[in-house]
């Protein structure tokens, strides 16, 4: 089985899920999870205080429908768990329409959507239904029944790390608690669990790599009061994950709050002298996902968010629209492919440092250097990706600009190559002893 | 008697004052202003070495006219005391009207104006009439009369301060040393008067405000000389003010010499955002009133100008078509308005600190966040000036920005809103505990 | 004799010589230039290690020519230094004219030139001619001989100083190891030659200047290596003169690694505010000469590079079109000329610090105001360069901004007179005690 049927099997187990903030459709997601990659699931028990807010309780949904007068099911959520309010209360009692009406939502502009609906933290109970159908109920009484309980539990959450060279930490984060939705929820997931298994496969991993599956905003708070002071210690650039589908969407990239750091300057760069083209999306507290928690003023990490088809602007934003056809396996793993990308290119665009700073070394003595200056000895093709002189190009800047100050991508600004084609110079200029790095701070000369 | 009423009685007192650097007119100046605003009067004895100078004698003016050889009055400083060189020596003799012309000044290309001429420092006499005049008067001898002395005496000033919450002080300077000039004299003081009493009334006054009426330039370098360590441990924003009248024309604001001070902050923010369109000059030490002083390289306080109908532009400068009719009391109560306004939101755009900065807080428990998130909850207006999307907007804004880094103008940058509409969403979270501010310096969170 | 006949007389004496990097030649050249300058030679032993690198042994040339089966000379350095690659390896041999080939460069596309060919790091030998020359040669024997050693010696150099006010140094560092040519070789030491015997008798040298003639790359490393400590503590500016010649080429400047270096600064402020319009080369570590070496991360010393007909942009460019007649004396002057200016205004262009800072100083009581306010006293011209209002104005902005902050091209920026001017100014105010400068360090007012 390969890659993308690997995903679009998960995505089928984890779909029909009913997922909230809290409760058992969060640990059978992570349970599930825990078949592909080694994820360490914890609890976090209700009640307790974090930060600003505290640990709700869980919320069991046992049953929840809507029958007319004659016994025919309008609605129920064995069809479709987005069909009674998230986190709603139990509720048992017949109803005329027109009361009915007061606890039912819809999407009147899209009449056959079933919208997603949430009261985490107002006592409410409800049901969605398409505008269609709420349109082609006739009078008379209905009965609404929701079994639903909210007990004492805990708030679940997952992560594995991927250890590299560096103690410097990577934060790839993205969140498990919304129902049956394709891009707007398991996206993101989905392109973690695949990136996990890529950069496990690595043979030079430079940076170690945190994965982290949570609940959206409480999860992330939660997360912060727990593990915040030693993310501030130890994180060199993190990643929210989420809305990875689309098949005709472009990756885009959200910056972080704090400024001048790695994915920022990286893409930057790449759009300035690579035609990378990514759209680069300012940061914003008002809207997105855990990126805002992550970037609180208390923490103020560097984590910005990727996104494909970005929440809120397109149809089956949270709704029953939102589904696989509509998202693409396809298009998660050109997400994957471009995430992995772009890590790899973090991880090269270090900074290094000249062992042999004082005036240029001796090329020749390393064979890096032509022997003869005479006419036409430039310009060769080799076998190499990149002919003699390009490469010999590439060397005297690496090793004029490598005083620990400049990263790769500074120092590569004077020259019209990409970034990736540097690792074979970089290469030789390492196995000659000449350079070390890529170091992912400062370092002196 | 409303405010407009009360500076026009007072321009009539003030006008016919003759004034000097030193001596009577600037004492009789500050007594009158004194119904007007408690000011405190001080004296620096003639003689007193300041700096690089030394308080001049004061110039002792009774009668000054030119007759002719029928003794019937050419000119005579009870007219129009711009009539004789301001602190002229004094003089009794006959002139041939060629030997007088040596000694008459005229404004040749405006042909019906007396210009205003002063000579401080090098002993001269003379006398000042229009051209027209100049021209009109027949062969013969002419007998001029000066009856002036030079006295040791004192250099007046006076100050009053309003205080605020903050020791923090903002400067009002404007001098008191022109004859019968109405823009370029009398304006400084009429709006710093007003404004003392504007500001007097408001109901929360964060910064403290110091009023300061002084001769120009010898006046501000002895200010300085007494109390400029003081200005320079507690000064967070300096105005002079000048020229601020003139219907037509606006109200504009020359920079001080030190960069990134709060003024010049608030309007280029003001201008780039807002569409204020208010000029700005930059600092220069060539031309202009007491910033020069202020903003010596020794003390570079952060202190800026205002003036409306700038010095030197004008046909009136500096001469007798400088008059009330030209000025208008209307213009000054336009400044009035605009510095006021300027002043309060100098005020706002402090450094605010969130105190709940771990994340976002639970905006819910203080009522400042919709308790469902369901399609069309959103961009309803309200009884507030803004509606709860808004507010909601500038809410997470401030929270997050509001690090004890960025003042109101840094973190509003994101968002279209102007920055007095702040003020509700501000008020808010300091009501629930949750901000605290404005401050006047960087804090830490 | 002048200045112009007395380089060409230098020229033609310098112009014969077969230098290499080590050796006679060198040695030679040194030699003549101390009957000039006060030259003190250095030698550096051959084996010594100096960074990565090592001191060559010295390369003994004493014949080499072609012959061919008649005994005709096809080439021989006696007439062209050019025809032997330098540093070759002796040979004595007949050759079929296949195999002499193997053995002669040309540049095809230039059929009438000579090339210049080194091989200072790999043994070989060899032969360089014309490709018209090449294409006559007809089938046959050929003898092939050169008569070459390697032997002990050393790596010379040559330095002087002439001391100025301050310690601080501005090094003027040029190559002496190419054979006969014009602008790639000789322009440069005559150009530093001839700056030194004027700056020499200028009357008031504000700075150090250090004088350097070394052969390029080993020899600026090797000069680094005994002297960069010393570099490093004390340069102010640096330049490398490389070709300097080429009548209808603009003198253009190339940057050094480091930022906000003094020439660069210099030139940049004539290019904006001055119409000088100098071309600047950004720096680059690939192509150039030693500034390379000055520039490289472990001393990055702030030295730029001055060239005219720049390497590798003419066709003479290492061959033997390089000639007197290409490059001209003329050109050398032209370039002595303009760097010399370049050099004074270094000088003036140093930080100055305000005598007496607080508030503006009495300007009358020095004679530098006007003692009368009136209309019509300003903008009389009078004996001086600039009149009175622009020297006014030049004197309150140089007391303004002469904080030790502010360089003279910093505090001229508000001012549309060229740099030259302000010279006047600055010695009246020194004159009377309001000023000290310039320094080349920033000062505490």
């Amino acid at each position: 089985m390969n890659e993308l049927q690997e995903i679009d099997k998960l995505f089928d187990r984890l779909f029909p899920i009913m997922r909230s903030i809290t409760g058992e459709g969060v640990r059978e997601t992570i349970r599930i999870l825990q078949e592909y990659i080694p994820l360490e699931m914890e609890g976090i028990p209700t009640g307790t205080e974090v930060f600003d807010w505290e640990i709700p309780k869980e919320w069991v949904i046992r049953e929840a429908w809507i029958k007319d007068a004659q016994g025919n099911t309008v609605i129920d959520i064995k069809n479709l768990n987005l069909h009674v309010v998230n986190y709603s209360e139990p509720i048992n009692q017949w109803l005329s329409l027109e009361e009915l009406k007061q606890h039912v939502h819809t999407i009147p502009h899209l009449p056959n959507a079933v919208p997603y609906v949430i009261s985490y933290y107002k006592e409410r109970w409800g049901f969605c239904m398409s505008q269609n159908q709420l349109d082609s109920l006739v009078d008379g009484q209905y009965h609404v029944y929701i079994d639903s309980e909210k007990v004492d539990g805990e708030l679940n959450l997952a992560q594995v790390v991927l250890p590299g060279k560096s103690a410097k930490e990577v934060l790839i984060s993205t969140y498990i608690c919304h129902p049956s939705m394709a891009n707007n929820e398991l996206s993101g997931p989905l392109v973690a669990t695949a990136l996990y298994n890529r950069l496990k496969n690595w043979n030079n991993r430079e940076l170690t790599y945190r994965f982290v599956f949570l609940p959206e905003t409480i999860g992330s708070i939660t997360y912060l009061w727990k593990y915040g002071q030693q993310l501030k210690e130890n994180l060199y650039s993190g990643l929210v994950l989420t809305c990875l589908g689309g098949k005709e969407h472009r990756l885009s990239f959200k910056q972080p709050r704090a400024t001048n750091t790695p994915m920022d300057e990286l893409i930057t760069r790449l759009n300035q002298f690579e035609q990378y083209e990514m759209p680069i999306r300012p940061f914003t507290p008002l809207y997105g996902s855990d990126e805002r928690q992550y970037c609180s003023p208390g923490f103020n990490l560097p984590v910005g968010q990727f996104s494909k088809m970005i929440y809120g602007t397109y149809a089956g934003y949270h709704n029953s629209l939102d589904t696989k056809e509509a998202m693409t396996i396809e298009a998660l793993l050109e997400s994957v492919d471009e995430i992995e990308t772009l890590l790899k290119l973090q991880e090269l665009n270090g900074y290094y440092v000249n062992q042999k700073p004082f005036g240029e070394p001796k090329l020749g003595k390393y064979d890096l250097y032509p022997d003869i200056n005479a006419p036409g000895t430039w310009g060769k093709s080799s076998s190499k990706k990149i002919d003699n002189r390009q490469q010999l190009n590439q060397i005297l800047t690496i090793l004029n600009y490598s005083d620990g100050k400049h990263c790769l991508a500074d120092l590569a600004k004077t020259l019209p190559y990409p970034l990736e084609d540097y690792e074979i110079s970089i290469e030789a200029l390492k196995e000659h002893g000449l350079l070390t790095g890529p170091f992912y701070e400062e370092q002196e000369l």
